[in-house]
């Protein structure tokens, strides 16, 4: 029973994460030969000033770019 | 100290999380002999959007039913 | 489907862990009202350098006891 | 890589946490020797009735204060 | 720069486990269009002991198989 | 109560690790103002083959530099 959580900056649609988390799920059926119905995966979603990289956070980041 | 983190969809009540984590709290001092106050709980609780089992969304699961 | 992760020290008897796990679950099921075979607990333990608490490994703060 | 994940109470400014994750970010590039841009933080926050110590939730712990 | 931690029974090889966090990066990369380099994975392996699913051990379960 | 995991490749020595996490606890103890005895961090460790970035697990990096 492999569980997956992923840490994810805020801003992607439901759609980018329901075919990751589909996509992950068949990457695991086929590397591991699991049901499907073993897989699960949560996304603990964060806003971007909970998010730093380098010593900025996400909202810093966003704003220099 | 044990540290425990909850993954969960979202849709229970205040009332079934207050008596899941204190019925935890009494399983750790009760096997591991710890005062309750070094046990730490933390529900992050996702959207059924964020969540997958089976390669269906909580949402798509949810519809089926 | 609760997935649950234990932050844990190394030290505790396989039995004292199965036994707190199972307590764990039970919880899940009572306050949830989950079937048993949706909950999902995984133990990361960590040696006792891996681990601090007020500024002291796990290793430091067993020596002054 | 580390990633640093930080299981937090909800009830911080934005800026305290800003600035404890710059200081984390400092804390890794000073005692492992690595670049700024591999260090990676995402605060997961949860509102006081989602954490619990010693039995109570944080809700009913502050409500004794 | 999501980060996926993937909590993993003991007992697959190194190539499955190579070849799932390919397959994951892959995932990523295609339907959140982020670089490869952004995209980072860690498996925490457990023994069958430290896991345990509808109250019963992995090491209990595969005992009944 | 923060909850601090960390995510790191195998080959740090001790000191290392023990200097960054009382560091940490330094960051949180000035950022939040929270009293060192209730910052908790663990280092979840993993060996090189069960860490990627890129798509190249940190085996296969270490290997090409």
């Amino acid at each position: 029973m492999p569980e997956i959580t992923i840490n994810l900056a805020a801003g992607r649609t439901d759609e980018q994460k329901r075919g990751m988390m589909a996509d992950i799920t068949a990457a695991l059926v086929k590397n591991l030969g699991v049901d499907p119905e073993v897989v699960v995966i949560q996304i603990n979603e964060a806003p971007l000033s909970h998010k730093m990289k380098g010593g900025k956070t996400y909202l810093e980041r966003q704003a220099k770019t």
